[in-house]
Formats: C-alpha cells, structure tokens, sequence
C-alpha cells in the first residue's frame, strides 16, 4: 500500500497532465498469416501488454485507439478499437491512423512474413503427400514505416527477444529511427501470453529499467517515461 | 419452448440411458506447430465445438477426458482435462487414454504439418532478407491410428470442409475406417471460432443432417446419434 502510494505520487505529477486529451495510437496482439481458411502462420502474443497500456492511458485521459491483432480480450473502457487480423490490415489500419495522434505505441507482434500464396478453400493433403513446402515473403514494417514519415508521432516500438535482448533493442532503435523502444524479454513466465512483465525503457539518451510486475504496473511506467522524454524534449 | 421440450423428448430416452457412466475421451481445439519461441503454425478452431460435447456428454452422465489444443475456453463441469499444444503432444495423450474409453470423439483441428525443424531461440531476419522458406512434415494421423487399433474405441471423426464437404466426409469416414463422421461446413457465420454450427452425421448405414444450431444443440444431437447407433449395433 505504502508502495502503491509512492508509485501513484511519482507518476501523477508528470504524466498525468502530459496524458490529459492526448491522441494515442496502439497496435497489440498478434498478427495471423493465412494460408488457406483453415490454416495459418501466427505469432504468440496475447495482446496483454497493448492493452494494459490502452487502459491506463485512457486513465490518465488520453484519447486511445487501439488497433488489435486476433486476440480474446475485451475492449477497455472509453478506447476506440479497430480489429485486424493480418500484418497487411494491421498495416492498412495504422496508415490511416498515426497522422491524427501524438504518440503511437507498436505494442502488436507483427509477422515478419506471410504466406506467399493464400489459397481460399482448404488445401488438401494428397495420399502419399509426406512433406509441405510453404514460401513466405517479407511483410511491411509498419513501425519504420510511421518511424520514416515526416509528419510522424512520438514512436514507441518493442523488441521481444529470448535472448541479447538489450543488444538487439538498440540495434532496433537505431536502425528503425525509433524514438523510444521497451525492451522485452521473453521467457519463463515473463512477456508473451503471461501476466508478468519485464520491460527495460530505451531512448537515445535514457535507459530505464523497471522491475518484475504486472503488465498494467508496466504499463504505467512506460507511460510515464514517455511523458518525461516528451516534456523535456519540449522543455 | 414447445421445440426444446420434443428435442429433449427425442433425446432423453436413447441417449441418457446409453451415456450414463459410459467413458468418452474427446479432442478439441486446434494444434499449435511451433517455428520458434514467437511463431507457430495454427489451425483456425474456438474448440467451442469439442468443449460442447464434453459438457452435454457430462450432464448426461457420461466421465468426460477432454484432451484440449490451445483454447481459451473454461473447463465444463466435472470434466477431467488434458492440455496440449503440438499434434504430436495431443497424439501422446490420446495414445495414453483410448484404450480406457468406450467412445472417442476426434473433435479437434489437429494440423497435418508440423515444422521440420523448431528453433528454441528467435529466428531473426537477416537485413535484406526478402523471403523464408518453411520445410514441413506430416504430423501423425491421430484419428486414424485409434480407429486401426484392435482395442479400438467406437470412434467419431470431424471433417471440416469449405467446399464438397460430404464427399470429403464419406471418403475420410472409409479411408480412415472410422465407426462415424460429422461433416462440418466451414463458411459465413458457421463452424470455426462460431458460435452456430451445421453438422451432417454420416455413419457407414446411416446418414443424418442436422439443422443449424447451437454447437450445444448440435452437440446433443450428436451424442444421441451415437447412442442409436452403438444401441443398434449391440441389440
């Protein structure tokens, strides 16, 4: 309790008027790559993350839309979500989006690739058939494509790794010109499809690493974060 | 209200009696074939279908083992669940419990292809890297397998199909050797991840078409199906 208290007083005096009537875009959860009706190529993602930070935003006053890969979570209160399944929608959803907000927020793990060839009615398995080769071809990267454009929010990227994680973040800072990137490490009972998280915050000036706590705690540091990067950038 | 008390009619007379303490092992819900820690290969199923047999199987009296592909559907009442997530998993554990059931009903949406090779750590794309190419291997025939055994239970398959789905159904229903068949049509507003459903119950003698219902309602349907038939094979 005694914590709590101590967390709410060292978030609430910078980030909440920062988040007051703030635009914020997010993508969470997954994408699924369909090779035919029945089957497809997915990544492992519950969506948790994206939208603990959609909640506590809205929370803090922020105007969310919230771009959600095939997940089984409820909308939270007051935020604005549009569905997706594929990286190409997902893609698509942020195009038409991230000029109307301050900050976008890529929480979603977006397939790397898709299927080649999408066939529309089931393929059949032939007698005898032992093996399957599927092509795959590269999908867009929407978080250096938003990173790329000249009337470009606040971006925020993940970087999900089971190991070097720190390493490939800044790599991926860097590379995709991000503004701030929250290094993720997935593992035993840590980031995907799991209740707990471990996030380490990078800017190109900062590095913040949070402990060990559940997604809707992560999600309020980051917020927080992103508040002092934005008000001392302007300060 | 008239309809539901004549269904029950119908049902109650055959199907309770016959379920009473009978053992039924089920599968449901898609297999999941992992590429790495991030990616996998799925098969598109809610599982709602096999989860509605166990809970109708269990309140007519029967001890349900329901052996569950990645889902995130609650246990029914007093049914004994096994998770798992690759095909290969799920065949494990239906080889570890056939043998103790009187009926097996194959309900998932087992994949055919596993991924030659898992990586344990996150494959990273290469810069520059435009395409991938994914080797598969054919997973095991689970349903198959149970129905060549000699301890064979009474064994129930599912065809799911988005085209010619009758035709699949009897051809799998004889290749496979299988006692029973439900066609499944796989399109708008029906079968995977939905909420309705339209099973054509497919026998080696018989063949009933069931109207599109509840996957409850088709699931009683289906239990009462299987007790004429192993009724009349008995008497």
């Amino acid at each position: 309790e005694i914590f709590q208290a101590w967390q709410a007083l060292q978030i609430s005096p910078i980030s909440q008027p920062y988040w007051q009537g703030q635009r914020l875009l997010i993508s969470a959860g997954p994408t699924f790559e369909d090779l035919d009706p029945v089957r497809f190529l997915g990544n492992r993602s519950s969506g948790k993350m994206g939208f603990a930070i959609a909640e506590q935003a809205q929370k803090m006053g922020a105007k969310v839309t919230l771009i959600a890969g095939p997940v089984t979570l409820a909308t939270p209160f007051n935020v604005h979500r549009i569905d997706v399944r594929s990286a190409q929608q997902m893609f698509a959803a942020v195009q038409a989006h991230y000029a109307q907000n301050a900050v976008f927020i890529s929480a979603a793990a977006v397939a790397d690739f898709a299927l080649a060839q999408s066939s529309q009615h089931k393929i059949k398995k032939q007698p005898g058939q032992d093996g399957l080769t599927l092509q795959l071809v590269k999908n867009p990267d929407i978080v250096a494509w938003v990173a790329a454009q000249s009337d470009k929010p606040f971006v925020v990227g993940f970087a999900a790794e089971t190991q070097n994680v720190l390493e490939y973040a800044r790599a991926k800072l860097h590379a995709k010109k991000l503004d701030m990137i929250c290094a993720n490490q997935v593992g035993e009972n840590l980031g995907f499809e799991r209740e707990q998280n471990q996030l380490t915050l990078l800017s190109a000036q900062h590095e913040k690493i949070l402990p060990t706590s559940t997604k809707s705690e992560q999600a309020q540091q980051l917020l927080a974060f992103i508040a002092e990067q934005q008000t001392s950038i302007k300060a």
